[in-house]
């Protein structure tokens, strides 16, 4: 059931051993939200710990408690602690760290694909981040944000909406994030720790853009993760796709990668055409302009059925 | 003398016919500015022109008003004309508007450096954008802002502050967006214009990105825009800093820029180095972490004197 702010706020209360967590690959929404609360429940005299089945990018190590992140197997719980689930839709996103869940569950969460899974909630998909709603509950609790719990949640907030780009950006998150510098948060400390690159992705980001292929009169642009161009960018290569989708007479853009002879994995996004329909035909899914699929077939083929696909749908 | 709100209004209600105009080079504040000063005169039923003495970037276009900005030349005032400078702090920063300037001026902007020239004046360097001020002032006076007004005065506020990255965002910053998107700006709309590419600008990108020398142990970035390297990227090389600036850990970027076989430009960015002292050593200046100089020196021999002066000061 949707819990009541002050509702959260007597849960949180009522219990002295808190673990917290949030969903693997952990983005900045999610250990921005868990080490300001992590820093206010410390303060209430709380026993406190954070555990993230994942690694945590060194990116986030500005932030004095981030180095503090525990895995789900260095921790022990019982029955009598609480587990907070943080920007997480369900059991099934926080990989082992389920098992530390034996007692109590509380979630607090902005997606809309969330499966309502907690003893108590409180899931605000008006919301653009989790912690644009921890930085609301705070204030409503009349909590005091120290400057690292303000940094903490504007790294939160500013990562998932795109640094105030995105469409899900409301009044709302523009003035939870104005609280938030009032209270010392500093956005041009978080914008450069998140921003911060090695000279080896500023290479590899100038391979991969010298292999942008354009479609349909500019209209559709690619990106082919072939097995040499994996030798720069490793294999996290998700945010490359943004480089394409931004060029001028674009509408949708895809990435085609190497999984194995047989088999491509594939991501589109679009500013107006339905890529979800696309993707679905080879199996995939998404939104109609984020989607991804699988198509068992070499990448230079499987490039080209999707791009007889997006020419369909133009 | 600094005019309050409601001194501004009067001046302005007291005005039937208003050119309006910015510093040359306009950017997004100074466009933004101009257009949505622009259609809330024109519903108070003003004649109203916008001058700008340089071309606007094609970039700004989304904005309905923007292909309406025309040249200084293309435009006839009288002494009855108020001239209404945006953005800019004094008359020697507007080019040739300024022969437009035949009767009063009214100038609001918030750089440091105003000259305080103007008949009326409304300055606040407490604020991160000129559209920042104009926001206030409308939501003061009442106004009601259209999508399009709230869109133009979004993108001035977002580019003056690098979404809400730099250290000038405020609260007041981001409470005066807040109440932008509340009245219909677009934040992914105007992004998505902000940051359209042509492929041959993602190209040029690709090649810059092959000449990223490090210096002192990796604290010291540098880009050589040699003649080759400017054939891809054109004059407008400005940009490009940001890409080196970001790099973990450095502190110090800089880019040299042939100008000439005895003359270099030179643009210094840091994050904590003082490079306004550096500058100065070869005759230049600008402010500690952003500064720039001219080398009477050939392009490798310029980077070499920087390097030397740069590690001197780490």
């Amino acid at each position: 059931m949707n819990c009541s702010s002050q509702e959260v706020r007597r849960i949180l209360e009522q219990h002295d051993r808190i673990v917290l967590t949030a969903h693997v690959s952990p983005d900045g929404d999610a250990i921005g939200s868990l080490l300001a609360m992590q820093e206010w429940l410390e303060g209430l005299g709380k026993e406190v710990v954070v555990a993230v089945d994942d690694d945590i990018d060194d990116k986030f190590f500005f932030l004095p408690l981030a180095e503090q992140i525990r895995r789900p197997d260095q921790v022990q719980t019982d029955a009598s602690w609480l587990t907070v689930v943080l920007d997480a839709t369900g059991m099934d996103r926080i990989g082992a760290a389920d098992a530390l869940a034996k007692g109590k569950v509380l979630n607090i969460d902005h997606h809309i694909s969330n499966l309502h899974f907690a003893d108590w909630e409180y899931v605000r998909t008006d919301c653009a981040a989790t912690g644009e709603i921890l930085t609301e509950l705070l204030a409503d609790w009349q909590a005091e944000f120290s400057p690292s719990m303000a940094n903490a949640l504007y790294m939160a907030i500013a990562t998932d909406c795109g640094f105030f780009k995105f469409s899900n950006t409301t009044g709302h998150t523009l003035r939870m994030a104005a609280l938030l510098v009032e209270a010392g948060a500093q956005p041009n400390v978080v914008s450069e720790h998140l921003e911060a690159r090695s000279l080896a992705k500023l290479q590899a980001l100038s391979e991969v853009l010298r292999h942008i292929e354009l479609f349909g009169e500019g209209q559709v642009a690619c990106l082919s993760f072939t097995p040499e161009l994996l030798q720069y960018t490793g294999e996290h290569t998700g945010s490359y796709i943004d480089y394409i989708r931004t060029i001028q007479g674009v509408d949708v853009a895809f990435t085609v990668k190497y999984v194995g002879p047989e088999e491509t994995r594939v991501s589109l996004r679009s500013k107006r055409a339905d890529v979800n329909a696309v993707a679905s035909v080879f199996g995939g899914g998404g939104h109609v302009r984020a989607a991804g699929c699988t198509v068992a077939a070499p990448l230079e083929e499987a490039k080209k059925m999707i791009v007889k696909e997006l020419l369909k749908v133009k």
